[in-house]
């Protein structure tokens, strides 16, 4: 292949679009965001990076929480319209057929139409330019039960995650493999 | 559904698990890497959050250089033992059949084979546990020609990429909408 050089650009995929819940039980919204990830393993930390002009910043930046709730494909549409109307003249749970579930720990309500979500509390407030990133501890989790088998192993690949790329969204498609599938040698069987 | 309640985890996806690689001339690695995102538009950030333990921590640490090299469904086997096994013991690229190219702007080497390449300096080293997360600025992008149309628009669904779910990799599958689907009504075709 042959390669361009572009200067620099925020062109990162697959990423998850996430819908993010906030508020207080006064007032609450919820707002897409594919500028997210995890920071760090023990603790659970993640961010979202948003905009200070956007509805939902001032919500979070006061409460210092937010709930960050995982997209299947089934909700493609609820994730694009939240991501682009704002919650200063719409109820998006309203118009786009959510329901508001009380969280176990945070004050804001978590979609109860998402099959996982992480309940967050922010840490640090980090200025980066267009957007601001706020860091947070996952301080909670609540699954849709049907993603877990009679164990209480978690089965992700049964919510039919939605993926973003440079403006486009994806469903999953086929499963390649499993982390560590590279080594799987004879030998590796033995492991647990 | 119903919902289980579960204590703080890293539970996100789907996510990028992308190809770090790293070095200066004299040493170099690749690394793969879950823990990524986009942290801010303008200017272009990014993080790459890794254990202080990894073979390619101290080399990102005092070279200040990364790059991210995005992965196709393709390099899924090369992906996974770039996530496993040490630098300190094997030559990744070598053992993967993968190629250095001279980036644009920093020392690190690209990898070939990778779609696009993100160039990475890093801003700030911010401890959070068991990962330390490299915030850095994205100071410039190599991109396979061959997702470039004949006016230089970039069609990243060409590239296949893989994602990363929970400890599972995955293709990425059918395109479900462009942002900006859930507006579309007749007016909005106006709209330039």
């Amino acid at each position: 292949m042959s390669k361009v050089a572009w200067k620099g650009g925020a062109l990162l995929g697959p990423l998850p679009p996430v819908m993010v819940s906030c508020g207080d039980g006064v007032q609450d919204n919820i707002i897409t965001v594919a500028w997210t990830g995890i920071t760090c393993t023990h603790p659970p930390k993640t961010y979202v990076s948003i905009r200070p002009s956007r509805h939902s910043y001032p919500i979070i930046r006061e409460t210092g929480e937010f709930v960050i709730n995982l997209a299947p494909a089934s909700l493609c549409r609820a994730v694009d319209y939240c991501g682009i109307y704002t919650g200063a003249k719409v109820d998006k749970f309203a118009r786009c057929g959510l329901t508001r579930e009380p969280a176990q720990v945070v004050r804001c309500p978590i979609i109860a139409e998402s099959p996982l979500s992480l309940e967050c509390r922010v840490t640090d407030v980090i200025p980066l330019g267009s957007h601001d990133m706020f860091l947070a501890d996952i301080v909670a989790v609540n699954v849709d039960d049907a993603l877990l088998d009679e164990k209480g192993a978690l089965h992700l690949n049964r919510a039919g995650l939605l993926a973003f790329a440079h403006g486009e969204y994806f469903a999953l498609g086929p499963r390649i493999g499993k982390f560590g599938f590279s080594t799987d040698k004879g030998k590796k069987k033995k492991r647990k």
